[in-house]
């Protein structure tokens, strides 16, 4: 079928029409003033959308995973210690990146669909009295179970025990979509992609670093090139970059930061809160459960959820794929087979959800699931027509 | 809201990437060998997908307005007879050109939600033992009420009288979704648009002629210039074009006719009943009914649907256009205030229809209409899930 | 070769990257008031760019030929005279028009190269004290030979002796590259299209129609159906189109206007006079003439070259198109294979003429025609350097 | 200026409208087969552009910095030796690359405008009998300087002393545009980017490995985690990514490779070589000097043009950009206002490199050197028109 359904993987997200022709630009001299110019409107519209006074901004042509990277090889030196929960997919990759580059991870193993365990990282860096522990790692929005985690929290038990270890944050499948606030939370990097919150295709890794995270980098001794930020920081002082930058995608980032800040970061978060809440009250009429153990902890980006115990989940996935042109994200690592995703971030309209939704059902009937075709649609038109009906009344007023 | 949902109107229809990208090209020469190719390619395709081995197809930078306006100066006389049937807004606006041409028009005035009465016109055509009825005028789909008439049968009553006057088929909202058989119904001329079946923009007037209608070309005595098929088949007989051409907008076409003949025209008909008949399982389960009279009439590309007495149907429209995001057809003429409409051709997917009738159940449940949220799309998945199931049980095989 | 060179045909023009975007568009619902700004936003920046506060803009989804057909149709009866010049293809062609609708043309055949002959004009009308002469044609920029018109004479001629006649003007490779001053000059119907000074593809009939105009509708008894104003000004009052408009054209058309406003019309108009000037100073530096018999005619828009007698002049198109991937437009009618024409409006700059004008070097050496390499070129050089020099010692100060 | 002239840069390159197009994609699930589908074609592709029958590609969301890293963790180990000679600006970059990584860099400082010395790495590499050499690092053309080295001679240098040095080759400014033979002259990782020869948007680090490179790979210590070349195997064999890879430059890649192969490897050899040519022609008339030593050096990707003595080239640059709207490339490092420079790689055509040439004519002529306006230009003409006349005498046969 040659014709296009929205997406629903949590990310890459569908790609507003805007964003894609501010990606596809014709060439222009990278080492011009108009690049320039496009450089310090992505970097001034990010650190804008981490809610951040002062955070220098690094946009590198790479991934989330390259931002890791960033994070920890140009703050640490072999041998330190960081602190970790493990309670997905995206939070052992990380603890899996620190253990290659050799640094020791104090690893708090966590069930899959919880949250970071901030009581035992207080306990654990109370007791860290000799600060052997340089940095918490803390994976705000679990992509694989749909499990975000309280940073404001993790910052608290930190502070509980005056711990001097930096705060680096995995925002990327949250930065933009649910609220984030780098000042306030005192995070020292933050991690996120081109191709979740800001709506546009993969092809860039975006790090925030505060002053103390910055200050950390002359004594750093992790082996780093590509994602150094002394290349970057150098480069941006003469309104260039150290090697080629990925313009267009860059430029679709400046445009990307202007559509969030001016519908406004909180109407943001909230509009995906709203279509999170319908595909929940779907889930809750077909009688399933979320990955997410508790409500505390429901993401409003990605649900991941339980399909019956014996049933392989990844077959809801590829049937959608199939038989209705739709992709859905599978289960990865523990929870592989056990639930599929529905992914409902960035550029998403509640209309577009429903037939997420609608489609979901589509592929439980058709595996012989006891769901009721309609029920998830209906309990999600219930909070989607939370303000249609307002607006009928304002209408006649 | 910057996002995009599919849009539901009769035409234009959604337009697939592929077609978007085919529009949009850089400038060429249209007088060089290149435009030549795209344009016979066009024309081939065009002829291919009217079901015709010899129709000459002629294509302007126009609207399917100015196919009508072709299919009558080219072939007809200052106070030549035409016989049409007023059936809906379309069928109106055909037999108004012809009385401002300085036709007369023998009009069979049909209740709207009726198809053309092929019986009358049978009765007609035999009376007419003079043969002053040059050309008989029929709207194969009315987009306004959401009727098929049958050309067949209207062929079938001229034939009945050997009656020689020429047939000419308003195919706009037809051609491309519904099955078309220019040769073997007997059509004299078939107008169309790119913006319907096709799944172009609006700006091509695309017209084929039989033997019999180019042939009464010379002693035509209407007046025409910009529409004059003299120039337009002397520029082809040379691979271009009387004047300048919409070249992007041919290439367009070039490549719908190879989407739509690689799909199988007989499976892209398919596809649109299918979709359809979703439609129309939703609007029972809701308890409305269609304005065409009977499902015989039916149409496979737009469903107008009669809301309850004394409610005005065009808030449908409007508050889901402004509370929604998503653009339904409102009612015409006759029906205005009476039926919203349903568009369902071209570029559409089982799924994006289900995101369609879902929001419909949304507006009229807003508006207080006696609707079950979800039962329209229930009814819709059923017909959907028929390949489904089946899907299932062959990956299972 | 897949590379694309910017083209030299006398329009289409090279698009602008923004407009080929602004045309690019999904489709929206053009019932939709957002269709409504998109129309309106087009008409008042046509408007502005005529020069004129009050004529009335008609945008029709067809060319600068269906613009002709609108000016006479909607304003004249059958056996109406007309007074036209004949000095080139596009003039006889509009005659060829009026004469096909009944009109009664009296034709002041004029040589080709030579503009419109305002004195004789002045003659006939002061000679016409019975008023038969309904309305003057003016091609005000004749793209077959490179002439400009004085429109402000042939104006000056009308009322020299009062003469009630309408002005009807075809500005189709003048509006948006060539002073034009709809309100000051008298005219009473403009015609143009999309692809000439806009920029942007074929598809569009523009036309501006004067109070004057405007009050010769109701008695016009001239047939018309899809280039009926009184459709479209209906249409227009509600916000909306008679037919379906061909929406991303129109959007396009409303940015084109604004980038030519926003660019200031007369520094328009002086950039394509300095392209041309480079242009000419080539053909002069190659030792050839202009078919455009003096400077005063010369046209900023399009040059139409002499190649010696004897040498068929359209070897230099077809040879530039195949060796070189370079499209030059060739001669038409009397002076077809006498001259082969190089475009220089819209979106082009000094640095793309640069390399028009050499490919017609390389392509009249490679006849063996007498012509230095390199020396139109640099006469153009000049020509554009002028404000280069300027700058460097801008820069320097 | 909103129009848009061809640059000049050494990259990226003006991108055909074909590879906009591809690369500019709607979301699709990039763990589907159909990424499948395109990550393979897109490393066959590129294994062919090699000219290999076995390399091993690997595909980073990244750019040639990002390949060079790839190049040298995934097959050393800190303390490691290797051999390179510093002869512009990108072999020095990636030589204090090593050294950033702990690698012992055996420098052989070279005169820039010079090539490889391979007779000096004979020497070396013959004198190193305990093989501490662990990699010869060669980047073929140099895009500061404009200097193509001799890779088979390299190969010849490490061959005649037997030494199992690894080969490691930049090919960022050559690979697809320049002869290049990785399984001949054995190399063992070619690196090089998407945004030279394939003519494609920055953002992907290409990267080839020999067998004898990869079986380095499980002993290689240093440090490495996004450009682990371990991750991507695993990916691929799964027909998938790592991380979310950027799938329409992937996707534009694969379309590229075909481009290339379809042109023919030796024709677009041929096609760049000639276009360098001309502006070589060019430079010779104008009485200039490239910073290539010598003709056996020149790059057909990139001209270093000499100013003459106490001139700052680099206002050629900025002059260029702001008066005429063309982008040149300035000189870095060493010859850093001495030199500008023409890129003409890629996507150009012999009438865009001749608009180019005009251009730096009439900046140079602009700063008061003695330059004669079209003297470049008609002496590039001469070498473009070896083809043009030999085809109208083709056209006369």
């Amino acid at each position: 079928m040659s014709f296009q359904n929205p997406v629903f993987i949590p990310g890459p997200t569908n790609i507003p029409e805007s964003l894609r022709k501010s990606c596809d630009m014709p060439t222009i001299d990278h080492r011009s003033p108009l690049f320039g110019g496009i450089l310090n409107a992505a970097r001034d519209g990010v650190r804008q959308v981490l809610k951040s006074a002062t955070a220098e901004v690094f946009i590198f042509p790479a991934t989330g995973t390259g931002g890791w990277e960033t994070a920890l090889t140009n703050t640490l030196s072999p041998g330190d210690t960081v602190l970790a929960a493990r309670n997905g997919m995206f939070s052992h990759r990380w603890i899996d990146m620190c253990q290659r580059l050799g640094l020791t991870v104090r690893v708090v193993e966590t069930p899959w669909g919880q949250g970071i365990p901030h009581d035992q990282f207080a306990e654990i860096l109370a007791a860290d009295t000799s600060h052997e522990i340089k940095a918490v790692l803390a994976t705000h929005n679990e992509t694989a179970t749909g499990v975000t985690s309280d940073i404001a929290a993790v910052r608290a038990a930190m502070d509980g025990s005056d711990h001097p270890a930096m705060l680096f944050v995995d925002g990327v499948s949250s930065i933009g979509s649910i609220d984030f606030q780098f000042d306030d939370w005192g995070v020292d990097v933050a991690v996120t992609g081109s191709q979740k919150g800001f709506m546009l295709p993969a092809g860039l890794a975006i790090v925030g670093f505060s002053a103390k995270a910055m200050a950390a980098q002359p004594s750093a001794q992790l082996p780093r090139t590509f994602f150094d930020i002394r290349d970057m920081a150098d480069g941006y002082a003469a309104g260039a970059y150290p090697y080629t930058p990925a313009v267009g995608l860059m430029n679709g980032l400046s445009h990307a930061c202007t559509m969030l800040l001016s519908e406004g970061l909180d109407t943001v978060f909230a509009r995906h809160h709203r279509i999170a809440s319908g595909v929940r009250a779907a889930v809750s009429a077909w009688g399933l459960e979320l990955c997410a153990a508790s409500p505390d902890l429901y993401s409003d980006t990605v649900s991941a959820i339980r399909t019956p115990a014996g049933f392989d989940a990844s077959r809801i996935v590829s049937h959608a794929a199939t038989t209705y042109g739709v992709a859905f994200g599978g289960g990865l690592g523990e929870v592989a087979g056990k639930v599929f995703r529905i992914g409902h971030l960035g550029s998403l309209t509640d209309v577009m959800a429903l037939s997420g939704i609608a489609t979901a059902e589509m592929c439980m009937a058709d595996h012989g699931l006891d769901i009721t075709l309609g029920s998830g649609v209906a309990a999600a038109q219930d909070v989607y027509r939370a303000h249609g009906a307002a607006n009928v009344q304002k209408d006649a007023a």
